[in-house]
């Protein structure tokens, strides 16, 4: 197997039509404090890729039982999975039901902290610039995606994101914000790479849920 | 008078249902170096402030020939105008012919500097956050501006884009990107503002037109 990509939480291996995907233990935060929605590593704690893994596994099956398609294929071990390998979107979509993280820093001033946005935003997927944030109109003129792909994106993400919702509603937590990735296969848009603790911020009762405790909620 | 804004190219005095413009002659710039697209200031010339005045009235003339209408009124002296008393709304459009400036940086890797957009963008006006980019959702969301608002913002941006190609296009020059503010006054959307060698960049033969040489075109 060749190694493809190694990046913050994981490495991916190739292995003829599929990708093996490695969960590391590194923790994501944002100024050195632990943040599931943060995008810099902070630290490591053992368990935390067994966890990453177990929650996307769990999350990628919630989503495939409710018509939406992902490239998750099976589990091989506590810290590996196989998925279908998809051409990769360069884009993230995040879907925002309350004002957190990056969009309360790019706002300060203009917004509250927690308060209800319900928006789908695009995110250009480059680390060495920050995950830029993206227009539409942009998107199409480089030709990252189609119009009909972004479509897609953002009514799969409105859909994801009223399946986590209700998801998380009935265990009496609320679901803040998330991001998907999404990938081509065969003519196909799939959600790929991951659905995790580091993908979506949790709350119960106005306080952030730690990995662990959103590991509890999906075992 | 009262002088209601200091900023970085103007002061603002507020004169009954009027504004009066001083316009500075603070050289406007990026990285130290003087760029018409720029955002920071970097020196000052003496007839710079006059240079945009007869530049923003003789833009502004053009529009309202053109229907489109704004908050120029007449100007006072070679530093100071009068314009209509609008209610600022705190967006920015960008239109962008082709690519350059914040957008090349934004972006880096992912476009060719030049490479043809054709895009409007929205920025949210606030220098303390480096006047982000913002989408139509985010802007209804946090209440900003409504829909009707954005749509017309929109279409006067693209319509103020087809009337400057053509003026400069008419002088072998070539419009690169420009952006506009607007107000309201008695439910009516109006251009406000300036419209400049600060607020736009021209190029002839690949490289970018002075103020200098930007005053000559208009006079």
């Amino acid at each position: 197997m060749r190694l493809i990509y190694s990046g913050k939480t994981k490495d991916v291996y190739e292995d003829g039509p599929y990708l093996i995907f490695y969960f590391k233990d590194s923790l994501l935060g944002e100024d050195g404090r632990e943040d599931t929605g943060g995008n810099e590593v902070i630290g490591e704690r053992p368990g935390k890729g067994s966890a990453v893994l177990k929650q996307t596994e769990f999350f990628f099956s919630l989503l495939e039982r409710n018509g939406i398609r992902t490239h998750f294929v099976e589990r091989i071990d506590e810290r590996r999975a196989r998925f279908l390998k998809a051409e990769r979107i360069p884009l993230e979509t995040i879907y925002r039901f309350k004002a957190y993280g990056s969009f309360l820093r790019r706002y300060s001033g203009w917004v509250e902290s927690l308060q209800e946005l319900g928006i789908v935003e695009f995110t250009l997927k480059d680390d060495s610039l920050g995950d830029p944030l993206i227009t539409e109109e942009a998107i199409l003129r480089l030709g990252i995606a189609s119009e009909g792909e972004l479509e897609e994106m953002k009514e799969v993400t409105k859909r994801v994101a009223e399946i986590l919702a209700e998801f998380f509603s009935a265990k009496g937590l609320e679901l803040i914000d998330f991001k998907l990735e999404f990938g081509r296969l065969n003519g196909e848009l799939l959600v790929i790479d991951e659905l995790s603790g580091d993908t979506m911020r949790v709350m119960k009762g106005g306080r952030l849920l730690s990995q662990e405790e959103l590991l509890e909620v999906v075992e």
